[in-house]
C-alpha cells in the first residue's frame, strides 16, 4: 500500500488499505487530480460562490448563477473530473458521457472527498443532485429525442433539472400515496394535462432548469396501484406551471437551487415527447422511481461522510486553537473534548466502511443486489453525521451556530437527508423486516443443533446443564 | 463474488464483497471447513459442555475439563483448524506451528465465526485467550528452553497458562501504577524471589495450567518507570503460589478456566530460565507487554463481533416464534422490534468492517501502525455488542436473564472487556490525542486554502460573504 | 426548611424543599429514625447476611434464613418502622396493622432511603415485595378466614408468600395469553384442581413461604377474556406441588428467595377457602391483579433511586480515593468522569421527583388517577438506574463486576425491572397511547386559535407570514 | 386538588399535584388569566407578528416593531400579566414595578406557559430576556439616577436594553478571559473610554433599545483577575458605537431583536452616570455578573419546557392526522411514534419537575443555594427539548425543517441555549466537582458502617461473604 497516497489526506488508513487493491489505476490518478482539484480550486472558491449571490432582493437570488461555478466546471473538465457518478454503460457512447466508467467503489471515494465541499464540489463536476439521477431516468428509459434534448446538455452540464414527486400535504413517504398529481387526457385526447401541487422540488429555482420530471397518474383506474404512475416531462417555463415559493430549510434557502413549491396548472404535454420512454413508459412510474432511488441514495452518503469529516477537521483545528484557553486549559486537553474526538472519528470510520461495502455490493450485485447495505447506510450516515456536526457546533460556542462557520449549515441541510428519499424509519422498518426473511433458515440449522446437542446430552447420560 | 460461500452464513454479503479478493484459497477452504465444525461439533456440544462440569462442591468445578472439549480439539486438529491465528513466521517451523500462516483478515473473519460458540470454538481449535498472547511472547521472547517447554506445549494444546498483570487494589489501567509485584534477587544472590498480589488472572483456575507470565519489578531504582519490570515465569504449583479465590463477574465464576486472585509469596526462580529472555529479557516487560496487547485486543474484538451476531440470530427466532404474540401481534409485527433488528444489524455490519479493515491494516503496516484502527475498533465494538445483546434480553422478558438463554452470560462476558487491556477511557483519550496530532499539517493546508480564497474575493472585489 | 434534616443525606435539597411542606411530623420522625436505622443496623448488616447464607450444598442455600435478619426485624418493630407501605385503611384494625397510616408520598421518600440496602431493608421493616402486594390482595379481596390465615402472619413478617403468575414457555406481557394454568373442579365436583407450569416465581424458594397466590383459568368459556381467571390460594407444602428450580438472573440465584420454576401437577383447592374471595372472587382475577400492581410498581421505583443513589456513592468514592491515580491525575479529575457524576446526579434527581410526584398523585386521585405518572415511572426508572450503575461499574474496572462491590449484583437486580410487571415497551406504547387520547381537545384548541389567528390576519390585511 | 384548574392544559396532573399546595390564590388567579390570554390573544397574535416584519430590504427588518406587540402589552399591563417574573422586593416601590411579588416556583408555571409562544409571550408580558436579567441589575446594583434613567422606562415596558458580554474572538466560557474590552480614563482623566469588540449582543438590533450594559476592564492590574471588570452602561445610539451585523442562528436573524456584533470605537461615559453603581460599582463587573446570571438562567429553562410541550404538541396533532396514513396505518399506529411519543413526555415531565424543585429552592435558600439545582437544570433541559423537537420535525417530514412549522425555529432558537450563560460542558464540570465535594463526609459515614459490619462479622465468627 502506498502511505502516500494523497487520499489518506481524507480517508482512513485502515478503509484505504482495505479497497486500494480494488481501485484501478485510472482511479487511483482521478483520485490524486481531485484531491489537488478540491485544494486548489474547490474549496478556496467556496467564499466567493457564496459573495456572488446576491442577498437581496428576493428575485435576485434567483437570477443567476455565481460565476466562480462556471470556471470550477471548465478547470474539471479539462481535468477529467467530470460525470465521475456515471458507472454504468448506456451513456457512454453519448455526446458529454465520458467520464464516467468508474466502479461505484471508486466513484465512493471521490464522492466522500467532494463532500468536503458539498455544494460546490458536485456541482463543479457534474456529480449533483437531482441531476445525476435524472440522467440515470432519461438514460435507461428515455425516447432517443428525450435523450437528444434533455440528457445531452445535462451530461455536458448545460441545464438543470428537477425531480417532482413530493405533494403538497400528502404523506410522501408511502408513495401509494401520491394520488393527486395527474397526466390524464385532455378532451381532445391528443395531450395529456398535467395537474398537480408538488413542494420540496429541489432544483426548481434554478435559472438553468428546463426540465421537471414529474411523477403523475396516468391510469387511475389500473388494479395494481404501482402501475397507475408515469413519469412526465415538464418545461417550468411551459403555461400552467406556478414556482410558488422557495421553502427554507431552517432558515436557509439554499439559493439559486432552491427547494420549491410548485403547481402544475392544466400544463399540457404531448403523449410521446412529454411521457418518460414515450407511450411505453405508461404505467412504469413506480418501476422508474425504484430503480434511480437505489444508487442515488449512495451518493448522498458518500457525500454525507465527507461533511462530517470536514466538520471533525473544523472542530480539530478549533480545539487546538492556541488562542483558545478555557479554565487553565486548551480545549483539547478537556477529558470530554477528546472523547468527542474519538467517537466522532469511529464514527466516521464505521460509516465510511459501511457506504464502501454497499458500493462495492452495487459493483457486484448491481442496486437490487445490494439494497440491504444501502438501506443500512441511508438510515445511518446522516444521523451519524449530525451527531459529529452537532459536537463541532458545541465546541464552537455561539460560533458555531451562525454564517461565521458552515456547520450549522451543513446541519440543516444533513437533517433534510434524514426524510430525503424516504424516512429513517421507512428504511429501519424494511431492514427489520429483511432480516426476519432469513429466519425460517436460521431457525432450521438452530434446530438441526439443537438435534445434535440432545442426541450428544442422552449419549453421556445428561439430561440438564446449568452455565 | 461466489453467492454461494457459507462463510455468508455469518459475514454480510457487503463486507464478504469488500475482503473476498484478499482471501486466499486456502484460507477460504478453512472458512468453509470451520463453517461446517461450527454446526456439525461445536455449537451442539455446548450444552453438553456445560453439564459436564460438576456445580458443587466447588473444589470439583477446577479439577477437570469436560471430555467433550477434548474431542473437539481432536477433531479440529483433523481439519487443520488448529492455531489459525498464528500469523508470523517465528513459530512455523515449531513442533505445533503448524495450520497457522494466514493473514490478519482471513484470521478475523474465522475469529469471528468462533465467535459464535465464544467459549468454545477458541478451545477447541486452540486460539484462546490468554494462551495466545502467551505463545506470541514466547515465540518472539523466550529463550530456546523456555520454547521448548513452554510453547511446544501450549501450540499443541496440551497444557494452558496465565498473564499475570492486574494488581490487587491497584488502579492498573495506568500501567506504571503496577509497582507492588517484584522478581528480586534473595540474599544469596542466586535466584530470584516473587513477591505480590495478583487477581483477574484468567486461567488460573485450570487444572492444566502449568505457567504464569507475571508483570514483575526487577530493577525499581531504574530511572525509566518503562524499563523497571520483566516477565517472569512461574509455575503455578511451585512454593509460595496461592490460588486465593476465583473471582465472579456477576454471578458466573468461568470454571474451570476461572479469573482469580493470586499471591505470590516469596516463590523462587531462577533468572536464566525463570525471566522471559533469560537474563537480556531483564527489564523489558513494557516492550513485551506492549507487543503482546496489539493483536490481542483486536482477537477479542473480532470475537465480539461473532457474539453480537449470535445474539442478534438469537432475538431474530425469538420474535418470530409463532408460538409468542402480544397484544394481538407477532413480536416482530412491533414497530420499536423492527427498530432493534434493523439497529443491531447496522451496528453489527459496521462494527464487522472496523475490525476487518484494522486486520488488514495490521497485515500492511503491522500492529504498531495499525494503532488507530486497533484503538478504535477496542472502544467501539464491546460496547456495541452489549447494546445487541441487551436489546436481545430484552424481548426474551425474563428468560433473557435466566441459564436458559446465553444472553446474560454474554452480557456479562463481554462487559468485562470495556476494561480488559485497558479501559474504554483510556483507549478514548489516546484516540483523541492521536488525532489531534494531525492537525498542524491540516491548519496549513487551511491557511493555504484560506489565503487563496482571500485573494480569489479580493481579485473579484468583494468583501464578505453570507451563507 | 430545615435544612439539617437527615433525609437531606440520601435526597437532594431540591425534591425536598418541595416536598416537606408535605410530609407530617410523624413522618418527617420515622424518616430521621430510618436514616438511624439503615447507618447503624441495615447496612452495617449487610456483609454478614450474605455470609451466613451457606455456599453450598444448593439444598443448604435454601434451607433458612440469615438470624441477623430476624434480628433487624425485631429492631425494625420496636421503632415503629414497620409496614410502613401500608397506607390504606383496611388494615388497620387487624393484629399486625400497625405502622402504616403515611401517605404514597410519605412512603415514596422512606422506600428510597431504604433502597441503599435494598435486599435487607425492605424485609427488616417488612416492605418487601412480593409481601406487600400480596397482603394488599388479601386485605382488599380476601374472606375473613384468608386474612386471619394468611394476612395476618404476614403483616407480622411470620411467613413470606409467592405471586405466581408467569407462565412457562408463554408470552406473559400480554397478561391475556396465560391460558394455560386452570384451577377447575374435579370429577367429584367439590373441589378444584390446580394445573399449570409456572416460572419467576419470586420468594418460592424461602422456607417461611407458605402461600402461592396463583393466576388461573376457572372459567374458561366466559366471553369475555378478562373474566376467566381467578386468584388461587396454594400452599406450597400441598400434593402436587413442585419447586423445579431456582432460576438464576446474569449467574446470582437470590437464595434464600430465589426466582423458581414451580409445577401445580393436580393440586387440591377448596373453592371457599383457595379462591381469594371465596365463591365471589370467581372471575375476578384480572380486576385483582390490575389493582394489584399500580403502587407496586411505584415501590420498585422508589427502591431503585436508592440503588441507583448508592452506586454514585459508590462511584464518589471510588473517583476520589487519594491511592489510585492514573495518568497522573486522580480519576476525579479526568473531564469525563465529572460528566459521569453530573450526569448520574441529574438523572437520579429527576427520576426522584417523578417518582414522588407519581406517589403524590396517587395520594390524591388514586391508583387509577395516576396511571399516567406511575406508567411514566415504571419504564424511566429502571433504565436510569441501569445507567448510573454502569458507570459506577466502569470507574472500578473489573472490580465493579465482581463481588467485591454490590454494583454488578444490582445491576443484574434492576435489568429485571425491565420486564417485572411488563416490560418497557408495554409501558412505553400505552403511554403513547395515554398521550394520544386527548388530541382531539389539542385539535380543537388549535383550531379555534388558527380561526383567530386567520381574522387578525385578515383584519390586518396580511396574507402570508414567513417565520 | 382541583382535577379543573386551566393549568392542567399545560402542566401534567402529577407536577400539578406536587406544586399546588405552594401556590398562593393571587398566582392561581393569574395563572387562570394567563391561559386564557396565551390561547385568546397570544397565540392567535403569532402569524402577524411575523407577517408584519418586513422581509427585505434588510434595515426595514431592523426598522419597526409590529404594531400587534404593543397592543399584547396593553392587554397584558391591564390584566395583571406584567413583570410576572419580578419576584423581589427591590422593585416594588418604583413605578412600573407593579405586578411582581409571585414566588419563584409560581413564575415557574407562568415562565413554562409563556414558553408555548416563546417569542411573544415573554415580550407581551415584559418577561423577556435579556432586559429581565438587566432590569435586576439596575434595581440591585445601580444608582437612584440610573434606575429612573433606565430602570423605570424598562418596567414600563418602554425601550429595551442588551447585555454586552462575550468577546469577539475570545474563548468567552470561562470568563476570566474577557480582556479585551476596556473602559479606561481618557487622557483629561474626566471620562471613561470604552473599546472592545463583542458579539452575541442580543437585543442590540431592536430600534426601541436605548441602554447597553457592557462588561469592560476597567482596572486591569488589579491582583484579583475578578476584580478588574465593571458594568458600564453605553447609549448604542452615542459616538462610536456601531452595530456591524445581525449574526444569524441557523439562517434565521431573529429581526427585530437580532444578536449582533458590535464595536465600541473609543465611546465616551462618565465614571459616576456611566459605570453601573457610580464609583462605588468599580471593580465589582464579576460579582453582578453572577447574581445575574442565577435566575436568568432557569429563566430560560422554565420557558424551554414550554416550548418543548408545544411541539410535542404539535408532534401528537400531526401523527393523529387522519389524512395522513403510510403503509395502511395512520402514523400515530406505527410503534415507534407511540415510543417517541412517551418518551418525550417522559422526558419533559421530568424536566419540569427539576425546574420546579429548582424554582422552590431559590425561594428557600437563594439563588445561590440554589446553585446545584440551577445547574443541572441548565445542562440538562435544553438538550432534552432539542429530543423533543427533533422527533417532532421528523415525524413531519421535510415540512418540519421548513417555515411551515415553527419547529426548526425552536430548533435553532435552544441550540443556542447550550452555549448560553456558559456551555453545558462548564456546567456539567461544576456539577462534577460540587457533588465531590461531599465526599469526605460520605467516606467517614462508609468506614463507620464498615467497622461496625466488621464487627458483626467477628462476633458472628464470619471472614468472608460471597454475595
Amino acid at each position: 500500500m502506498s502511505e502516500q497516497h494523497p487520499v489518506l489526506k481524507y480517508i482512513s488508513a485502515g478503509a484505504w488499505s482495505l479497497v486500494e487493491p480494488l481501485i484501478s489505476p485510472r482511479a487511483s490518478d482521478l483520485l490524486t487530480a481531485l484531491t489537488s482539484f478540491m485544494e486548489n480550486d474547490v474549496l478556496p472558491a467556496e467564499k466567493l460562490f457564496h459573495a456572488q449571490i446576491p442577498s437581496y432582493p428576493p428575485e435576485a437570488r434567483w437570477a443567476s448563477i455565481p460565476p466562480v461555478l462556471e470556471n470550477l466546471k471548465i478547470k474539471a473538465k479539462k481535468l477529467g473530473l467530470w460525470n465521475l457518478w456515471l458507472s454504468g454503460g448506456d451513456f457512454q457512447g453519448m455526446a458529454g458521457g465520458e467520464g464516467g466508467g468508474l466502479s461505484n467503489l471508486e466513484y465512493a471515494l471521490m464522492a466522500e472527498i467532494m463532500g468536503h465541499s458539498a455544494i460546490l464540489a458536485p456541482q463543479a463536476t457534474n456529480c449533483s443532485a437531482p441531476d445525476t439521477g435524472n440522467m440515470e431516468v432519461l438514460a435507461r428509459y428515455g425516447t432517443p429525442e428525450q435523450k437528444q434534448k434533455y440528457l445531452v446538455p445535462l451530461l455536458k452540464g448545460e441545464i438543470r433539472s428537477s425531480f417532482s414527486m413530493t405533494e403538497y400535504g400528502v404523506a410522501s413517504s408511502d408513495a401509494t400515496n401520491l394520488r393527486n398529481t395527474t397526466a390524464l387526457p385532455d378532451s381532445s385526447n391528443k395531450a395529456l394535462r398535467v395537474n398537480g401541487h408538488k413542494w420540496w422540488i429541489t432544483g426548481a429555482g434554478d435559472p438553468r432548469n428546463i426540465i421537471h420530471i414529474v411523477l403523475a397518474v396516468t391510469d387511475p383506474n389500473n388494479p395494481s396501484p404501482h402501475k397507475r404512475h408515469s413519469l412526465v416531462l415538464v418545461d417550468p417555463r411551459a403555461k400552467g406551471v406556478k414556482i410558488v415559493r422557495p421553502l427554507t430549510v431552517f432558515g436557509y434557502d439554499d439559493a439559486p437551487e432552491g427547494h420549491c413549491e410548485v403547481v402544475y396548472d392544466n400544463v399540457e404535454i404531448d403523449v410521446d415527447s412529454g411521457v418518460v420512454g414515450g407511450r411505453q413508459g405508461l404505467g412504469r412510474g413506480f418501476e422508474i422511481i425504484q430503480a434511480r432511488l437505489g444508487p442515488g441514495r449512495i451518493h448522498h452518503c458518500m457525500r454525507t461522510i465527507g461533511i462530517a469529516s470536514r466538520a471533525l477537521d473544523i472542530l480539530l483545528q478549533r480545539v487546538s486553537d492556541p488562542n483558545r484557553r478555557t479554565f487553565g486549559k486548551h480545549l483539547r486537553e478537556h477529558g470530554t473534548v477528546l472523547a468527542d474526538i474519538a467517537h466522532s472519528r469511529a464514527e466516521i470510520d464505521q460509516a465510511r466502511l459501511l457506504v464502501l461495502a454497499a458500493a462495492r455490493r452495487i459493483d457486484i450485485a448491481g442496486a437490487k443486489g445490494a439494497m440491504q447495505d444501502i438501506g443500512i447506510a441511508k438510515f445511518t450516515v446522516p444521523s451519524m453525521a449530525l451527531k459529529v456536526i452537532d459536537r463541532a457546533m458545541q465546541v464552537h460556542g455561539a460560533e458555531g451556530v451562525s454564517e461565521d462557520t458552515p456547520l450549522a449549515y451543513y446541519y440543516a441541510s444533513l437533517r433534510t437527508l434524514r426524510y430525503a428519499d424516504g424516512p429513517d424509519e421507512v428504511h429501519i422498518r424494511q431492514i427489520g423486516k429483511n432480516e426476519l426473511k432469513g429466519v425460517d433458515k436460521l431457525r432450521e440449522r438452530t434446530n438441526k443443533i439443537k438435534k445434535e446437542s440432545d442426541r450428544l446430552m442422552k449419549e453421556n447420560g445428561k439430561s440438564k446443564a446449568k452455565l
